[in-house]
């Protein structure tokens, strides 16, 4: 067994670094800056999918899907636009190699007349394509969801955090009114945040960003921000108001109830693999993955303890039944009798692996008529008896799903801190777990930039039904009216 | 309602693509030969999804996600592999755009050292990663496989059947002995052709390819053919055993149980959207869509007929009732009410959607306590005491699932032509409905070619266990012991 990770109260990048790859969740390839998802850590993506897709559907909207490439001319049609994300993109522009003496090269005879960008998001092309679908207010709402991969060209990237190339999901729906648009933005954010904290056991604080921090082409970006271990702040959802900005830039009109003609108002919302990062982050200890069970590919896994095959073979008799009435009640549960490995092996590599609960079972426990029964996050063990054994898996993995937020939840707001001074403010920042500041702003650029300059803090967001009280910023000591979230992120 | 599809009789290439886009399946993009698939196509596709995905669970695959992006380099490694398709792809050589007097222009300063390939397939980028996974024969077998989209770039394009990009699946395993591999590849085979004929109702051949129509980089290309309505073949999935051309390229070796270092054994796999192209093409007809009721987003359509409000009421008490007991069987409906549609519009609109089973209910059939039943294939429609409602839809939708399957083998067996000489092998290849010609060949490519050249018509397949009869070439007269399948070809 290879399993070296690093602590992480050493070196917390590390030990998600060490983690992410000895826990067979993904590697980096031989592309810069792209990853291979392994299948472990691809099998939690399946379910993570599976949730969200069936929640999006339940909420009335359909998946589709549209190209990869983007006409280079689409992205300068909405101005705000161009500025966030044309930039850092990869460039089509040959569609041909051919054989050389030097082997194989592009083919300068096969030029693109108009370059095609990879999407690093797809609102462009997808509003080109809505002006034909879209026609009188009997074709709103359009409720329309892709997953997809998409490519930003990042410099710095880390596995599953930032990645040149990532998977994500993108709902892109078009309305006939303003408060519509608005509504069905809340919603999903309300469908992300059921997600995050229900699914993936991780607390998050509903807000807005700043106008510094919106989407490119955005009136209003909602997030949800969810606290790491290492108190950083990870924005794990977003969910746009784009007004009526891409419907006017690509000439999206209909015809109301009334037969006047009128823009579309729009939306977007996106999570990506990056929950994957927060997950991990959000749970983990320095044995390995902590899991949610709703999320673990292996919620039960089975090791038998034995000297001889003749203890095997009872064992093995007792631990199908259990396997087979596990999974009857829908629990996933695998059985490892794979005599070239130890138990000892086995249970590091299923701790590593983050399977939530472990049962074992040997000849003493034969005799007794008992199964061992240890839980990962707590890493408590206890004899159960044998007739208990499936009411009480299924209530354990229950019990661990809520246990799990509560212990974030708990872990968050202990590392929440209400500041009233720069110097406090910039000192709990420099800390290693600074968590987050919740502090008063003066609502300006200048500040929230100069802020970010000096403690690399950004406001995370302006909570929803955030309380008002009066205050002064923290930084310019101009009047605020509320406090907003202040950490240093992901 | 717009429902205008040339007739299949008129012109069968202008009926299949005004059914693919009246129907709502498909459309072309703003990008040359890439295709957005509409939200009803996605429906089916994702049905297609799921149905292969579980039979590749159950034959012990899991899903995995390797980069979109591949070195130019790796296509350099395996001889034949570069031939067949590092020519027409996408070539991303720049990674940054920017402002200048013109517009948005590509960074000439962020030119990529090596350019990167938009993967056309991804044998290469996977085996060199499998190259960092196998070291033993007990981290083998490797059984993989990713749902991705991929770029191949098309001169002429057709929605599903030839795009510049498509979804696919693409399974890659490696094994430990030849023996093991050829036995994956056939089983993958198998599980194509379960998927073919029990989900989709579509018959297919199965067979392996001529050295001609192989995989680039493969020993032996296993495929199922179909054939569709006019005749013609589609390939609908092929199978690949690629020895160890692919370990060798990339160095992948692994130590036996005797601890000998031996080079490993390798397959891929795969089926695409094209399969969206083979549904339609197999069951199809003037109207619209015909759908095997396994892939129907909807499988009965509960449709109200009435004049008064008070008559509507009484019918969606009925309705909602037949809804609630089908849905309980698992059964897909939807009850359209919708009454800005009249009756008329609507029963044209579920024939062009192909949903298999339309049920009417008027104010006679609540009198008389009956229901219209009608089915889309074959169009009949039958009253049924509303007691009975349930079982009978039941016994219908799979009823229609085989009888699908069965008009199409009658439609193939009857278009399958033993023919013993070249005038009327030209002949029957030159009528419209040409079918599938079994005849002589004397295993060259030359021939091959020259038959190509002259018909236009290839050998689709050398059919599995095919029968061994002594015979002479239909082309070159030369000595032959068994025939093989000739076609044109989607």
């Amino acid at each position: 067994m290879s399993k070296v990770i690093a602590p992480q109260a050493q070196d917390y990048s590390q030990w998600y670094n060490d983690l992410v790859i000895k826990a067979g969740l993904a590697e980096y390839s031989a592309v810069r800056g792209c990853m291979v998802i392994k299948p472990y850590g691809f099998a939690i993506w399946e379910r993570m999918q599976g949730a969200l897709d069936g929640m999006f559907k339940a909420t009335g909207h359909s998946n589709a899907y549209f190209p990869l490439l983007i006409p280079k001319s689409f992205f300068a049609k909405e101005a705000s636009h161009v500025e966030g994300f044309a930039k850092e993109c990869a460039v089509v522009t040959h569609y041909r190699l051919k054989n050389s003496p030097e082997g194989i090269v592009v083919d300068e005879d096969a030029k693109l007349d108009e370059e095609l960008i990879i999407r690093p998001t797809s609102e462009t092309i997808i509003w080109n394509t809505y002006k034909g679908w879209i026609q009188s207010y009997r074709d709103l709402p359009l409720l329309i969801n892709q997953w997809v991969n998409v490519v930003r060209w990042e410099m710095r990237t880390r596995l599953f955090l930032r990645t040149a190339e990532f998977l994500w999901q993108e709902g892109h729906t078009a309305h006939a009114t303003k408060e519509e648009a608005i509504e069905e933005t809340k919603k999903m954010l309300d469908v992300y945040t059921d997600f995050a904290e229900n699914w993936m056991s991780m607390p998050v604080i509903k807000g807005t960003k700043t106008e510094n921090e919106r989407f490119a082409g955005a009136l209003e970006t909602y997030c949800i921000e969810a606290m790491m271990q290492d108190g950083k702040a990870l924005q794990a959802g977003t969910s746009h108001f784009l007004g009526q900005n891409f419907a006017k830039a690509f000439d999206v009109k209909f015809l109301n109830k009334e037969g006047k003609s009128e823009f579309v108002w729009a939306t977007s919302w996106g999570v990506s693999t990056r929950l994957m990062g927060a997950l991990v982050m959000t749970h983990s200890d320095d044995e390995g993955l902590v899991l949610p069970p709703k999320l673990a590919p292996i919620q039960v896994v089975i090791v038998p303890i034995f000297r001889e095959a003749e203890q095997l073979a009872k064992i093995n008799q007792v631990a199908d039944n259990i396997k087979k009435e596990l999974e009857a009640q829908g629990i996933r549960v695998e059985y490892d009798n794979d005599d070239n490995r130890s138990p000892g092996w086995k249970f590091a590599e299923y701790e590593l692996k983050g399977v939530p609960v472990r049962l074992g079972i040997g000849p003493k426990d034969l005799e007794k008529g008992t199964v061992e029964v240890a839980r990962r996050d707590t890493r408590q063990k206890q004899f159960v008896p044998l007739a208990d054994i499936q009411a009480h898996v299924k209530a354990l993995l229950e019990e661990m799903q809520h246990s799990l937020f509560k212990k974030a939840l708990d872990f968050r707001n202990a590392n929440m801190h209400k500041v009233d001074d720069y110097a406090t403010f910039k000192e709990i920042l420099d800390k290693k777990e600074g968590g987050f500041v919740l502090a008063h702003w003066d609502g300006t650029k200048e500040t929230e930039e100069k802020i970010k300059e000096e403690t690399k803090a950004t406001i995370r967001c302006i909570p929803l039904n955030n309380k008002q009280e009066s205050g002064k910023c923290i930084f310019s000591g101009k009047p605020s009216t509320q406090r907003v979230i202040f950490a240093k992120a992901y």
